[in-house]
């Protein structure tokens, strides 16, 4: 019997990734090439060094808004080459193979599923807590491959402006740059912080906050955090209610500031969701992997090619 | 070949009301009783009236929390009578058909997806704007079983409490209690209002807010529905961002309630939800006939004696 293989291809941050990877989730081959000059050919030519003949489909992750019927990127910040080009049309041509187009945070929810702390779970939506706030929701065990703009769920009307130019969406609030926007507001209030006293030159990073000011008992930093748990806690909550998952994943790099940030949001979301249904629900960390993203991606590229794909929403 | 019916139930409200349906969603024969006593006995005895040799499922909505896998309602707040009562089990034992129970406001929207305003989209998510706030959720034509407690997403961490015990819910500002509520802090703070001069024996109505005083131009019931109705709009561009469905069904009472209340939450779900999603979805109202939700728990009935209910999340 022939074997069935497909290429996953993560185009966020600054390097492109691809893998070879079998319908199990196992990873045969990965490759990655620095995101620099004309996308398209880098991409391109990253594939070819692994295309093979049993190569059944491509399966690429963007970051952003995707239009994943009409297989276009209608909305990525960090990639503006690749709004509106038909990358995958045109993959598709070279290669004779369906190739898909997913948001990142979604194919990373079905790598989770497929390899990753999602595995015990039939239903689970997956909060990436970085430098914003991304999810992907996976039910019967099968993405649904909706645009799951979480980070922009508004938690309080009249609240912080988002960098999205809506105000109070959860991302205002939980991710990393909000915590960093708090950061400066205060600085820039004057209010005492061990924070003053950091290097002029050095930008202090997220985790300075978390790792080091706040468990040095800085109350500046010690507020930041407890307020952007108190929001993600209240962002949880909302996700339980609206759709009572088996479990609530989080992810990203602001999964390490445990103390304040976590234990506030684990702390909220039990007192703010339903009772009933936050006792059904499990709420877990993980980190993502970067391998997950590529087996999600080269998970889709395998439903492609047995036509199981269903775009309906 | 033999023909197949189920019955339908709504135990929601001052009566119970129960049909016969074919497959094709219509209703063959109905009939309703005042739900007092012992409810379990009028239920068995309405359910006796209807039943037939061909009635293959019973389904029975229920306003309030349900676990479905399990057939038992967890809280149902104006039938406290069925609370952790086996009731589907012993209906189930003694007409000797599968009995399932489900959210009133999830059998509307399967309900609204086979015989209403649903039938045109694959996936929507219905509000039931009332007294309080409902939903539920269809996707590729199925409903999403889950506790789809829209109402209580938080809309206004730091805003106004809720029923529930809880602040800032969708349900806190823009369900016709809420609307009440803030009447009655008006009318408590002295501003000056056409309502004052309301009989004082008669208690206002919701709808004499949206239809008369608002008409006639008061500023207070102005002001009160254009609250509401922006915070109904942040609940629907919160759905809309987390679940970018086809469709946004608006029924209940307070669709009656234009001008003020459902012009601004079209306004605001516009300015708020993320533009590319906002484009893909349809928000429309549709007044909720009785029939809708009694279609829809005769469906659930069906689809469980076919063995085609999935209790996954």
């Amino acid at each position: 019997m022939k074997k069935k293989l497909s290429i996953g291809v993560d185009l966020g941050g600054t390097n492109l990734r691809a893998a070879i990877v079998t319908p199990e989730g196992t990873i045969e081959k990965k490759l990655k090439v620095p995101s620099v000059g004309d996308v398209l050919k880098t991409l391109s030519e990253l594939i070819e060094r692994l295309f093979t003949p049993d190569v059944v489909g491509i399966g690429l992750a963007v970051a952003g808004l995707v239009d994943v019927k009409n297989k276009k990127v209608l909305f990525s910040p960090n990639l503006r080459q690749i709004e509106g080009a038909d990358i995958a049309i045109i993959l598709q041509e070279r290669f004779k193979v369906p190739v898909c187009l997913e948001n990142d945070a979604n194919l990373a929810a079905l790598g989770e599923s497929i390899a990753g702390a999602g595995r015990s779970y039939d239903s689970f939506v997956l909060f990436t807590l970085g430098t914003g706030i991304g999810g992907g929701i996976v039910r019967n065990r099968q993405l649904v491959s909706v645009s799951s703009e979480i980070g922009h769920m508004i938690v309080e009307a009249s609240g912080r402006m988002c960098g999205c130019g809506r105000q109070g969406c959860l991302e205002a609030y939980a991710s990393s740059s909000a915590i960093m926007s708090m950061v400066r507001e205060g600085l820039n209030s004057g209010v005492d912080t061990l924070m003053k006293h950091h290097p002029p030159n050095l930008a202090i990073t997220p985790a300075e906050v978390y790792l080091e000011y706040a468990q040095k008992g800085d109350a500046l930093a010690i507020d930041i955090l407890t307020k952007a748990g108190l929001y993600l806690g209240i962002g949880i909550a909302n996700i339980i209610n609206i759709l009572s998952p088996d479990a609530v994943i989080l992810t990203g790099g602001l999964i390490e500031a445990k103390t304040y940030y976590l234990q506030t949001a684990m702390q909220t979301a039990y007192t703010t969701a339903i009772k009933e249904l936050f006792e059904q629900t499990t709420i877990i960390t993980t980190h993502l992997s970067d391998d997950i993203g590529l087996i999600g991606s080269a998970h889709v590229a395998f439903q492609a090619a047995e036509g199981l794909l269903n775009y309906g929403k």
